[in-house]
């Protein structure tokens, strides 16, 4: 079996919060759909979740059960710790067919087992299950009654372990060297996709102790024009010898993620980069300050609107929201924002990735941090310069 | 406006196919989810699929309409092609909000232009569209009737055009670049993660007139332990002195993925490993004599299977299936498969992944192809030696 990555102490105190809550709420099945939960619950490590994947968590203290395709039922035995019988995998015969689908034989495995009548509490808002596999899941337990388990899990995840901090501060490693690789590679000239590549290369391989994992977002690089607008992919363009240059990377160990964003200027900054990099530093140190055990989102999100409207700018979008495991298309866990209006109560052991992205006409700069909320106050676990890189 | 991937001509003849088989089956309104069907219709491109996006297609000759988050609206009006009216964001408070959600303001909209009273055709197998998404979408529109659109789009994007192709060409330069960097780099001692840095470093910059793009699936490097199953992901451990890998990659361009996957033998080979990849390599041919316009996806299964069968060997999932513009979490596109029951006919222009997977105890064969359909019989876009190597 390849090694897990946490020991089995730490899969049973995850599935005792989740069943304290699943009793709470008088759940008697979890259907688990969204993959991260699953691989927080199992340790499953695959990319096979472009077919049906669940993982079954009843209320007893059993063990859960993973379901995905037979020919990924293998990986399950190999990286998941369930004995055999509770790996699963539906006949091929189900893959991708339009007269059956394996919900329906997911459907029938949760009756054989005897849990067909409880209240069943599905995952409804995961990536990767679809509207057709739900509808199949309810068509084959019509003596259940189905619940939205919301976000159950992921409110769980939102309080970290010391060993998943150790693979986080692992993570931030890795997003350090893909962002020194780019700070070396980027120049005038130079390919959008070459840096990439580069970029690439310190998120896998950047570390001698340990391996780097795809992170949940590709590597971002927003320059020219694509500079006013977040989230678009590279090409071949060649950067400009006066350019300002957002990087939003990541580094990611065991699917535990830590974002990292820079700026970069290239060249002679627009007139207003310079002073809108100030702003958005002042901010960043305002939202440092802010984060401690007892206050809420929307107390950091107002420590940063006050600095900025002080330089007459603002943004509409949260600055940041909870950060862990991950795996694509995010790397946000759905919880934790930083934004008005969010009354969560920060404690020990959240992790912040608190993202401040001014998106201006053709131009942009973004800074951020990966903040682990400790016991006094907090620590940023990405260790960077944070001032705009002049090249 | 960052430069389309195709001309104007091209996206109104997609449309254009695409209304016809609306309108034969009776749909005013599709609502496509899938991103990378949204990107064949608009053009649109952006990591920004982890919050609720659709692009509307009414049945008359129109433009779609592309709808995401506020802050990624900016980068839809860079990268589509329609007027900016036709490129909008839901506002930043739907975003991951427990209260209300961006299918409500959707529907609304979907209302606000006249279509809340049609047949609704929604995708509803699509990787990024859940249940509660669709849940919401249907409660704001009570006047439609909602169907399934299953692949009507799908099967669109099943015949490629010569610019199509051109990027599937492009993608294979790409794929035989991380090809022949895991063969460099692989070695007794060397760690996995290693080899996939330097694999998608090939795949973003290993071509010196065009970038490579994310591939839907990660590379996937199967040894060791992990070789009798496939899609488990890389770590550091170090490949051993006696050692069969499977290696599947790919090349991206575009988005247009091109599948190839090898086996490696480090020293001293198991023995049954070199004849299972003579049966393999005897199956390929025996795949690649039969693909030509006029037979179906069985047809092509049968012939690999009476050559295997030969050599004491048989195979349970499918061997082959649709391959062209994809996203992740996966490059198929889940019209044809290459497996009993299949009938499609194949025709020119149709482009399949038949990839032949032995997983065996405790090593694995594997041995793909990227094959176009040709007018009289087909053709391999990726070209690599085909046998194992030893190193």
């Amino acid at each position: 079996m390849v090694p897990l990555p946490f020991d089995r102490a730490e899969y049973a105190a995850r599935l005792a919060r989740i069943r304290g809550e699943m009793a709470r709420r008088d759940i008697g099945l979890m259907v688990v759909t969204d993959i991260a939960n699953q691989h927080y619950i199992t340790g499953y490590d695959g990319w096979s979740f472009y077919t049906p994947q669940v993982v079954l968590v009843p209320v007893e203290d059993e063990e859960p059960v993973w379901v995905g395709r037979a020919m990924d039922a293998a990986g399950g035995r190999l990286t998941a710790w369930m004995r055999p019988e509770n790996v699963l995998g539906f006949p091929e015969s189900y893959v991708q067919q339009t007269d059956r689908h394996p919900m329906d034989w997911i459907a029938e495995l949760i009756g054989a087992r005897g849990w067909g009548r409880r209240r069943i509490a599905v995952e409804l808002e995961a990536y990767y299950y679809s509207p057709k596999a739900h509808a199949r899941l309810v068509a084959g337990l019509p003596a259940a009654t189905i619940l939205d388990a919301e976000l159950l899990v992921n409110w769980v995840r939102a309080v970290k372990s010391p060993a998943e901090i150790a693979y986080l501060r692992n993570a931030a490693r890795l997003a350090e060297a893909a962002m020194r690789a780019a700070a070396e590679i980027i120049a005038p000239g130079v390919r959008e996709c070459d840096a990439i590549a580069r970029i690439y290369a310190a998120q896998m391989g950047g570390h001698q102790d340990f391996a780097g994992d795809i992170t949940a977002l590709p590597p971002t690089i927003l320059a020219g024009e694509n500079a006013s607008a977040p989230h678009l992919m590279w090409s071949d363009r060649r950067f400009g010898a006066d350019e300002t240059i957002a990087l939003e990377l990541a580094g990611a160990c065991r699917h535990y993620t830590a974002g990292l964003a820079r700026t970069m200027q290239l060249g002679r900054p627009g007139p207003k980069v310079l002073d809108t990099a100030k702003a958005v530093l002042e901010g960043m140190e305002a939202v440092l300050a802010a984060v401690r055990p007892g206050v809420t989102g929307e107390d950091v999100e107002a420590a940063w609107r006050t600095v900025i409207a002080r330089h007459g700018l603002k943004k509409e979008s949260r600055i940041g929201y909870s950060i862990g495991l991950g795996y694509p298309p995010d790397w946000g866990e759905h919880t934790i924002s930083l934004r008005q209006g969010d009354r969560h109560v920060l404690e020990p052991g959240n992790v912040l990735h608190s993202i401040l992205g001014m998106w201006m006409d053709g131009w942009g700069i973004e800074v951020s941090e990966t903040i682990l909320v400790s016991e006094r106050g907090c620590e940023t676990l990405t260790e960077f310069p944070r001032e705009v890189a002049r090249k």
